[in-house]
């Protein structure tokens, strides 16, 4: 595979060791935009929201912002006024050291909650970062954001408004901590298309929901779950026709998409993902109720691991998930095997064939209630062995 | 230890191995009353109810009953029609052999869900089992209904009635698929206190709102949950005075609490038994709400495996219940050691002293939320390696 081209013009970034992982390895990344760029971010609903979170909200009010500090290691939550006191001067050192204002730094963290920040680490490591930044510094700042993820996580997009070429590139880190609202704890996206701050938002929380929302690893929200979306307007485009801002909608959409499921695929300890449908809702809620309760049970998650079509435990986190529903209405698909139809199984012979398809690392599993027109997607992933050993031994 | 006496006046009990199953151990239990004993039942609230769960509450609208028949190996839930004819025909076959009536015959069934009753091992094995009903025979019956429980769970209390001695005697079964509503999938008490049928079903809806209704092992419920209290009255005491009915309640109390913590510790794969207290809610519903976030948290259920007192991550999961709350008014202890006060973390020696208590097979953790004067109890377990093993590998 040869490497893609992960640059966007009018973007430069840096990635640099300062000491916040334990392992030496690469821990504080910055994104720098050489023109101001029109930003919208989406954040946690955890009402206990991290540091760098209250601060992005409070430099967001502009719609504007040139840069994006992001430290791995420490997630400078649950910090108080020190914690925030952290994160203002974090942006502070990186607006001093490229000689712009603080209100156009966005910072942001992930790691360890309930510790304060070493700012003496930034202060070393902030005038180095900032020598460093290059157009092709892009990959080697999403690997810096990594904490338990295995692989660094990069998507892009190549589209064109008004006959002018633009790119698309998002970064990600996911893996624990992940569901309902915001599964990523950090994803940075940045654009050269020039677009107002009103499409920006919408077409970023429009991707939000059918992306980033749509993802399950083990039900947990974390603290500092951010998506940042920079647009620096240096394609220099003209005012979008609506085909454009379809096109950039698909393409935000695209990028966020494939950075979701690179979060669950490297969902801790994950073996498999799950694309699971639910459909024949009588209402959306109950859609999302009901694939929310499966893609989250422990137990038809561990059947997952276990290649086991146990259609009963999908069964059993229906009957709880309060949705309208008959028994004997209910079919159920592994890929294109049908195990469950009327609410019964179907055999051994068919959940052998489904066993088959699970083997795989990826498969879907589709449930149709037949109580109505609605429907919802989500990813999940199984649980494993893997994701206990993460757990139990993260901090220790 | 010497054997305590788990028998009660008036009633006979027995197993038998019937052959479901496959280890060819005991998976078929009775439990005989002498007489007709006021009977009161609470079920899952899971929609997809199996099928002995239907049957019983059909069965249950007299109040009373003179037997019960429970099985283990298969769930017979999810199993249609087919499925409530077998639980019908096993209730006719034990009524056949006693001589009562097939009304007077309650089902219980666990074990894999979905798959048919073979009604061949029932018709050859239910004369034997009535056979060997024995006053002594309530602990083996209470073997023969283990699934993935690593021991037999049973509990007893002596209690008086206007000077009149009586006994409460339960049984259960749990293990897995234990949450919210039920915890456990069977229990089943046996007193010969004399009681009036509206008085026994108040006192075990209360019991079951205060015990079985507050463990969670994974967050799941089951579709087979049954509790069922038999009261044959042999004691033969006169109406309950007031404190004859406290006392009563208090002993039902203790015998169900007492299974439900038994049915924590032997959640599958649980290493650890964790009292959770959520107080200083504003309401009840919010002290719940926060109480159940945390015990079905992954990630905390994690660190209380690896004996962590990570407390980011409780804060994590209250700030995602929905629930009134300030980050800044959060205290949290393990036992008596003060892990966070103020939202914020009490540094190195305090976790290194509660990382010490967290040691123990048991200890509690205690939430104080500080906006109101509401509070919830629940009893949780560690997620272990054990638990994933176990359920990935249950039907294969």
């Amino acid at each position: 595979m040869n490497n893609p081209d992960f640059s966007v013009p009018g973007f430069r970034a840096s990635a640099i060791a300062a000491g916040l992982k334990k392992d030496g390895s690469p821990d504080l990344a910055l994104f720098y935009s050489e023109k101001e760029a029109v930003t919208a971010g989406v954040f946690t609903r955890n009402q206990v929201k991290a540091a760098p979170v209250l601060l992005c909200m409070e430099h967001l009010k502009t719609g504007t912002a040139r840069a994006v500090i992001a430290n791995a290691g420490n997630a400078n939550a649950c910090t108080g006024r020190e914690g925030l006191a952290n994160a203002r001067l974090t942006a502070e050192l990186t607006a001093g050291e490229l000689g712009i204002q603080p209100q156009e730094v966005l910072v942001g963290s992930t790691g360890v909650i309930g510790a304060q920040l070493d700012m003496g680490l930034f202060r070393k490591a902030v005038p180095g970062l900032v020598k460093k930044l290059s157009p092709d510094g892009i990959p080697s700042a999403a690997e810096a954001i990594m904490t338990t993820d295995s692989f660094p996580k990069l998507s892009r997009f190549e589209g064109e408004a008004g006959g002018v070429p633009y790119r698309v590139v998002g970064v990600a880190k996911g893996a624990g901590m992940i569901m309902p609202d915001m599964a990523t704890m950090l994803c940075f996206i940045l654009t050269d298309i020039r677009m107002d701050p009103a499409r920006l938002k919408r077409a970023l929380s429009s991707a939000v929901r059918t992306t980033f929302n749509r993802i399950t690893v083990d039900g947990d929200t974390s603290t500092n779950d951010t998506v940042l979306v920079l647009a620096n307007g240096k394609a220099g485009n003209g005012p979008l026709q609506d085909k454009d801002d379809e096109m950039f909608q698909n393409g935000l959409h695209q990028v966020m998409n494939e950075l979701a499921v690179m979060i669950v695929k490297d969902g801790e300890g994950a073996t498999k993902v799950v694309y699971l449908t639910v459909k024949g809702a009588v209402s959306e809620k109950d859609a999302e109720s009901a694939a929310r309760t499966v893609a989250n049970s422990s137990l038809v998650k561990t059947a997952f691991y276990g290649q086991d079509p146990n259609w009963g435990r999908i069964m059993g986190a229906l009957g709880r998930s309060g949705i309208t529903m008959e028994e004997e209405a209910v079919s159920i698909w592994i890929d294109d095997v049908p195990i469950v139809r009327g609410g019964l199984g179907l055999g051994a012979g068919d959940e052998r064939k489904a066993a088959e398809r699970m083997k795989k690392e990826a498969f879907s599993l589709t449930i149709d209630l037949q109580q109505g027109e609605h429907a919802y997607r989500m990813t999940t992933c199984d649980l494993t062995h893997e994701y206990v050993s993460i757990n139990a031994e993260y901090r220790t």
